[in-house]
């Protein structure tokens, strides 16, 4: 009984980890049989401080090949040692593409995903004849010439609360496809070396979401698609009316906002 | 008699490549047996267009890992495809590693490295606890606080016409070892995500000698050379008495001036 009681007041804390991983040979956010996921090499890695198995909840599930620049994931633990020697540590075990780039104390109910309230995406397209050889890891490249000014008419009828079914996945039914982007920013490109960057800023995003709006922009930008015909496609709810899925390459999880 | 005149009669031009490329993967800039060189990648390509073998000269000899933002090769061909097809043509079956950033015709007596009158190289070094997951690749990771200001004061030392033996890779005997260093540039680094540039520009640089230079100031930085030391270094011709050859990853070839 005395070791029971002992183990149930082992002092749980929560913690909040903010990542940046290069998603180019993971498998993703999430745990696969198979491949280097980032939720299983920190799982890996706080299991051995732990001395027992360990759940990490990731803000965003991010598909195969897609980046993070501010990915959060929280994890509650009873080992005691300080944050500083935590993140030292993961970062000493972990595979050079996924880096902790803080660790910090929250309270029992902070929950990385549950209590998130706002995430920023970054989709980054080098619209030059050719991509620089740093870049194609980071960015979709798109050599036909991009009218900015109607992907700028059409991410502006994207804006605002809308059912984006027409722009989620297939085969990933969630409770509601609704969904609020807050704003959509845009920062030019030039050349080979400088992607054009696309920023979204939403209270959720759908599976796919953010690479369906961009491979549907860029068809409205090479001109294939008219700005007006979104307004359609938001209607529609249907799948098949959007654009092509935008390359994972290009998409940044920039920051998850509480 | 006619065919062999004929062939003799085809127009021979030299031309200019300027090439970026991520050295990650490959073996180097010179060809080897096995494995990925640029040399090797660039003559394959341009013989498909010539009908015959081609060699093609780079203006430096890049190590493996190393990269270039600004290598140039000449190569003399006969084929008759305007410098813009070329280019395109090029950046279309070369690996995505390597681009062609430009194709100028040049004089016949140009060659890309007899005719170099001088060389930029940049050494990148993230001086941070961790290094982002974007750049391992591209940068050495220095955790330990660095003095700029005693890399500076050997950096100094350097610059100039100096005997580089000492900084000269071993196993690499040339005609001369004195070369001359006319600046070395610094830009300075921010956190796990902004590199420390060192920028060389010289008449040229012996095998390994950015990267000896570099290790051996890194030894300065963190205090386990004194930066006055460098002088004898150089006096001494001995490679045994410089530092450690800074990695690879780190060097980037940027520009080379005819």
């Amino acid at each position: 009984v005395a070791i029971v009681l002992a183990v149930g007041c082992r002092f749980m804390r929560t913690l909040k980890l903010t990542l940046a991983y290069d998603g180019t040979d993971c498998v993703g956010w999430q745990r696969q049989a198979e491949g280097v996921s980032i939720q299983g090499s920190l799982e890996d890695a706080l299991a051995a401080f732990e001395g027992a198995p360990v759940t990490v909840h990731g803000a965003g599930r991010t598909d195969a090949g897609v980046h993070a620049l501010g990915q959060v994931a929280s994890v509650a633990l009873t080992a005691s040692h300080s944050t500083e020697t935590l993140q030292r540590a993961l970062n000493a075990v972990l595979p050079a593409a996924v880096r902790v780039l803080e660790v910090v104390e929250e309270a029992a109910d902070f929950h990385a995903r549950f209590t998130a309230v706002s995430k920023v995406y970054e989709y980054r397209i080098v619209n030059a004849p050719f991509i620089s050889p740093f870049l194609y890891r980071y960015a979709w490249h798109v050599p036909m010439p991009l009218s900015l000014a109607a992907m700028a008419e059409a991410a502006s009828i994207l804006t605002g609360t809308h059912d984006f079914a027409a722009f989620q996945g297939t085969g990933s039914p969630v409770g509601t496809t609704t969904r609020t982007i807050h704003r959509i920013d845009w920062e030019p490109g030039e050349g080979p070396a400088r992607p054009l960057v696309v920023r979204f800023e939403g209270n959720g995003f759908l599976r796919h979401m953010v690479r369906n709006i961009v491979g549907t922009l860029v068809d409205v930008g090479v001109g294939r698609r008219a700005p007006a015909g979104i307004s359609t496609i938001l209607a529609s709810r249907d799948r098949a009316r959007a654009g092509p899925t935008a390359p994972a390459a290009g998409l940044f999880l920039v920051a998850v906002l509480y």
